[in-house]
């Protein structure tokens, strides 16, 4: 006996299954309590399946899915097409044709996630993306069957390998922003259009999923706001040193009174926080909760074995659901209706960085626009750039949302100032 | 209807239990699928009773085990009391009388454990310790369920608070061991007999129940060879800094072509490497593995919340396959025979300091011993002490433990010479 997969595209990830099977197919047997075989691999046509099999691939390549849903011998789909279709009519069709779902896909999850969760729950079938947040690192089953006791108050995760490489290279090796893409491009890291790495898009997909395990909610995509590094510049980097920060993007989720704040952004990480050492293509996912208090789990956020090993873990959950009965359980039981906080709720501590002339009284004039919001500021620098114009930089302390769109709007009334950044940042304990 | 619990002991991880069930209940019911009430508790005497009644305790406590034994409407049995008797008794009791049983007790499980496992297992019950290593990081069930596809070459962990805390402030804060001893005993961290946490027992226990998660190894507590932190001097941590190292006490798992070698010890950890900014009492287990690469579990090591919080975790799981009925299944299925490593395949590093003559010629004699073993030297450096004496420090390249035996003995012969200190070194990737 042994239990029959389907794989849906052969690129990077899926090539990584033989490699796990071969070099570890005693210990996968024996937890699966059975040959995990795959019996067909969905490609796009004869030229792609002519060039794997001169590749030395000896699988049964297919290139209609037809040929897999009508196959009742296998029981499990693995959908590693990315994208949005026609992975999404394709994992649809697995479910409605019987089959357990498999996939990595986040861009899929954090927008139709819930249409496919809810179908594989009607159908009682499995429907598990481990991989699809933080690539190896087990963090969704840890925070579904972990902290069952405990109730998370937070959660920040650098969870963007290709952004994470490049602010590692800006932070540490002076590089410049165009440099550090340039190098993730060279790399393969980034892709031609880096768009949805470097703007937030990618780790507000993975914030999106992670909300449903922290919290039991199933985020909107758009309720997650994002910002990206292309405009992080040399100064600021340089202000975030001199002040004991680094600066990463970082996905943040908080539950407050009024609900949950979910957002990515560029952000002044304390270099005491166990995340300001998460540096490369590194991902790492920090928890704060009531019960455990700070936790961290860190590990490889995306790569060929990496994510197979994450894509091979969900593959033998099922195999064990299977032979214990109990495979209808959804990936994650906790469930509760969404949330969002209040814009007063949102409350953070601010990094802002404003182009000014160089005159007498501006500094005044700028912290008597925070005041006037109720806004102390905890530092305030000023450089001078030329005979002309100087730069601003104020660290405040709390605030919410409302107060900074208010001084925000502010600034931005003042003809002669630019505002340059604003990105968070993120308090130690004595002083958040 | 509810789940009915019964604790054995009351300090101070059992009385964080009511604080989850208070401040997390809705979730606690929700995972679990029932309420989790805690029935009766096993105290010592009427005097305890007396006194946690004055405390506005209101369960029902009971002085003899026979209590919750008897009583049929109690289903698990969660071990508190800690070290060996009479928790050992009471938990194989409990198994025979049919209770699931939830222990945090790593000295008992390192000693004990197989006996406890095996009996459980007879009896199709549960035995769940997540508690019992690294207190509030769900680590345990992290390796058993999302590291089934993965292989596992190495496992290597901060598991021990209290030595850590005490080297965190001799590492940054230049204290010597007598004065962080000190320290740790006056906040609570150490006891007043702390031979467990400074010599390494209480790391080794935890090694040794790790070993049955990662490599499927029910090691002997016997075979995790130990060595504390109680020797380390000043000048061990400033070579460590001038050389860009900070020294932690390390477990450390490997798996080798002979078999699985695991031992604690002093370790000069390369500063850059993720266990060196695991401070104070926090605890990290490291892992290497074939599919996922790196990753690291960060979180506290010990505490009521953090404790309670992986004990409560292993209530509910007992919860969930009660219902699914699926509850004789073990903690941890990855199961194989013990093999340990031979010595030959027990490859590392080393820091050693020795106390010499001040006479020239010294380097060279020492570097001799090593040379006579096979055994190459990175660096060697040294320093005078007074007109008379002076100190060699050699940092070796890779040596098995037949090796390094020999260096120890030859260095004991020579009777002007005394070995001060001998730590393992964990090399970057690029020179081990």
């Amino acid at each position: 006996m042994s239990l029959k997969i389907a794989l849906l595209g052969f690129g990077t990830v899926a090539s990584g299954l033989p490699f796990l099977l071969e070099e570890n197919g005693d210990k996968i047997k024996s937890a699966a309590g059975e040959q995990v075989q795959i019996s067909k691999i969905l490609i796009r046509n004869d030229a792609e399946k002519a060039r794997l099999n001169a590749m030395g691939y000896e699988y049964q390549f297919v290139t209609s899915i037809d040929e897999i849903l009508s196959d009742s011998e296998i029981s499990i789909v693995v959908e590693l097409i990315g994208r949005i279709e026609p992975a999404k009519t394709y994992i649809l069709k697995a479910l409605q044709a019987g089959k357990h779902v498999v996939t990595a896909n986040k861009d899929l999850i954090a927008l139709h996630g819930k249409e496919m969760r809810d179908l594989a729950e009607r159908k009682a079938l499995a429907f598990y993306y481990e991989a699809a947040v933080a690539g190896g690192i087990p963090i969704l089953r840890t925070l579904a069957n972990s902290f069952t006791s405990d109730k998370i108050q937070g959660v920040l995760g650098v969870l963007n390998g290709t952004s994470n490489f490049m602010m590692t290279k800006m932070v540490e090796d002076g590089w410049s922003y165009k440099e550090a893409l340039a190098k993730a491009q060279a790399l393969g890291y980034a892709e031609s259009d880096p768009t949805n790495d470097v703007e937030g898009v990618d780790a507000a997909y993975k914030v999106a999923i992670l909300s449903q395990f922290a919290f039991g909610m199933f985020l909107d995509f758009k309720d997650v706001s994002h910002q990206g590094i292309s405009t992080i510049t040399a100064e600021d980097v340089a202000v975030a040193q001199q002040l004991g920060y680094v600066i990463k993007l970082v996905g943040r989720l908080e539950e407050k009174t009024s609900g949950v704040w979910a957002d990515v952004s560029p952000t002044f990480i304390p270099e005491t926080h166990p995340l300001a050492n998460v540096n490369d293509v590194m991902n790492a996912v920090f928890v704060e909760s009531i019960g455990i208090g700070q936790s961290m789990f860190y590990g490889p956020g995306a790569g060929q074995k990496p994510t197979a090993t994450s894509v091979m873990a969900d593959i033998i959950r099922i195999a064990q659901r299977l032979k214990e009965g109990t495979v209808g359980k959804p990936f994650n039981a906790f469930q509760r209706p969404v949330q969002l906080a209040e814009k007063t709720d949102q409350i953070s501590r601010y990094y802002m960085i404003i182009n000014t002339p160089k005159q007498n009284g501006q500094l005044l004039r700028l912290v008597s626009v925070f005041s006037d919001q109720g806004v102390s500021c905890q530092q305030v620098l000023e450089q001078e750039l030329d005979d002309n114009r100087a730069r601003l930089v104020i660290m405040t302390r709390l605030m919410n949302q409302l107060q900074l769109e208010a001084i925000k709007q502010q600034i931005s009334q003042e003809s002669d100032w630019h505002l340059l950044n604003v990105f968070k940042v993120l308090g130690d304990d004595h002083d958040n």
